[in-house]
């Protein structure tokens, strides 16, 4: 199989993460943070030196401002529920994943005013449009650093001065970034990051977190045993307990620092150039081909490892079915959980598939690819 | 190491529940339900195949009653908060864990009444109190299956038919039970039903689930992509997607399938049977020792694998340091997140030494735990 949909999650995973999996299950899977021995205090620390390098990676100064999730969509749901309350107004961009539009819409119903910028075709972000949307009640604004359709990538550093220097909280989804491109909390003004572990950060699915600025305090979505203030009826304030309610996946959780280590082994900049190749490339070559339409910024340099094209008139999802079918090649086709963003680039109807590439695909299996749409293309 | 904190996680875990992992892992790790190529059919045919294995264990009829999450407390929060509103009551006891006492007090702000029924000395439930708590207003019940901390049983069947008589939905807190004894969400009036994958059903950390009876709509905790309606704003109506937003931990739900399958291949009553000769053998033993007290029902039929002990005048995290210090052997001490649980048996001060059993707990291991609580005692 040619797998084309990093997008959707990285595969396969590196050697070290499937063996730092195993290793939590074999060795110290008791319940960390549960009881006082060894093993469950190995499980405590193995996840706290976790908690270090996922911190580490992206400037979080304090690793306990760092909460595990299921997944970034339990995260983004995390950041955007618990800082809204009645009366708020929150700004996001048409360009997001329904993990972020579908949580504001649920809060309309409680009072939390929204509005959502108009990206422009190529999904980019008309940054005056930023400063135009704030209201008195701007409470947050949510931004995806890199569109999961386009890869269009978000101005999140401009962004950020923006809302600091407004007094509104910044939440970024880095659902198609976290692993690949430079993100640093501090510098980019970042309230909130939400991630996924199992995209460009190369570990396991079951794995995410959400980063909370230290000082900024959430409402819960859960709330259980944390195996701290056992006798408080309420929710301790200490963190991470607070947001991290029951037993963590600890072998996600290592999954997912194993994953980060193997990006720090080869370079998170190697990997971004390696990557940007293969874009750059795919983009010169289904550029010549007349039949093809291809979204967004039609630039390595400006969008994330996602490209999206439909060939004229045909459905995306024949196209996906063909190439699997066919020629063995994964890629996804429809409306990729982003509605507003097909709406954005004109393909609310058609949908589009997209090709994402990842850290182990390489020129020839993008050449591969190249040749099925060309074989396709000339079956028309 | 002797491991005794089986109540807080099963350790070590099957090999099969390994192998799962990494054959998921490395074979067919692609996202499920978000795209159509075949390794993200594979990946959701197996959490399809999943999800029926985990129904059929509990009579659950239609799997996609079954919603997988990270863990019991979000199954918990899930099914109190999804149920629950404003001006409603719910009715639970003091034996119950902080994964239910905690949400349950969260809702108090939002005006959702309670009752919590006091337990009896060891643990057990007043059943005539069920009855007398109910109000016009009572939406819900919740109840464990078994205490987190005495490993009294709880008479679910008789409580669930109280329930239904009475028209009010009855959840089922299994987190000491699922995977040991019997549970039928049919015969024994279930409506809602929360177990972590991670105890006695044998899975890994990171896996649990929340059956929703069929007809009954919950309040999501999240939304967002679901790989369906991606068109909507609204979160979709169909199930499961409704409540399993975001990227599934498919290695996670593989797991937990391996866990069921290990124990139908032994023989759910066989493990029964066995866990219950240990806590016979313990009880039997430790009720010899006079500077031992016992709590809860000192009965392996009405207790599951789970002891709580103390030594007098100790301090339950001495005794614990001990064990694991001197003698490597793992058990539990403290408040074990049941603070009422702990007011009930009188031990909120001291704690309690929990002992808990497992599958894989050998009566020469029961032995030397036995040895190691007398050769403490006889320093004392």
């Amino acid at each position: 199989m040619l797998y084309f949909d990093h997008g959707a999650t990285s595969y396969p995973k590196p050697k070290n993460v499937i063996a730092g999996m195993i290793r939590a299950l074999e060795d110290f899977c008791a319940n960390p943070g549960r009881a006082g021995h060894q093993s469950a205090l190995q499980a405590s620390r193995e996840i706290y030196d976790a908690r270090e390098v996922v911190a580490g990676f992206f400037n979080i100064k304090d690793p306990k401002q760092l909460i595990f999730t299921l997944n970034c969509t339990e995260a983004l749901n995390l950041g955007i529920k618990g800082v809204l309350k009645s009366g708020d107004h929150v700004i996001t961009t048409s360009m997001e994943h329904n993990s972020v539009l579908r949580p504001i819409k649920a809060l309309e119903k409680e009072g939390v005013e929204n509005t959502i910028i108009q990206c422009n075709k190529d999904g980019s972000l008309p940054l005056e449009k930023v400063d135009q949307s704030i209201q008195e009640n701007t409470r947050l604004i949510v931004l995806t650093h890199s569109s999961n359709l386009t890869g269009t990538l978000m101005p999140i550093a401009e962004v950020g001065k923006i809302a600091r220097e407004r007094g509104i909280l910044f939440l970024v989804d880095a659902a198609q970034t976290a692993g690949l491109y430079p993100i640093d909390v501090e510098k980019m003004y970042i309230d909130l990051l939400a991630a996924p572990g199992h995209k460009s950060l190369l570990g396991p699915q079951g794995s995410g977190f959400l980063y909370i600025k230290e000082g900024l305090y959430l409402k819960t979505l859960k709330e259980g045993g944390t195996g701290s203030k056992s006798q408080d009826f309420v929710q301790p304030d200490i963190l991470p307990d607070r947001y991290e309610s029951g037993t963590p996946n600890t072998p996600g959780i290592i999954g997912l620092k194993e994953g980060i280590q193997y990006i720090q082994q080869q370079g998170r900049e190697n990997l971004l150039r390696h990557e940007e190749s293969l874009v750059k490339y795919f983009l010169q070559e289904v550029s010549k081909l007349d039949y093809i339409e291809v979204y967004g910024p039609k630039d390595c340099k400006k969008q994330s490892p996602v490209v999206a094209l439909n060939f004229r008139g045909m459905d995306s999802s024949e196209i996906a079915y063909i190439l699997d079918s066919v020629f063995n090649i994964a890629v996804r086709p429809g409306l990729h959980c982003a509605p507003l963003a097909h709406k954005t680039i004109g393909t609310l109807e058609q949908g589009a598939v997209r090709f994402s590439f990842g850290y182990s695909t390489t020129m020839e299996e993008v050449a591969k690819g190249i040749e099925a749409i060309k074989t396709i293309g000339s079956e028309l």
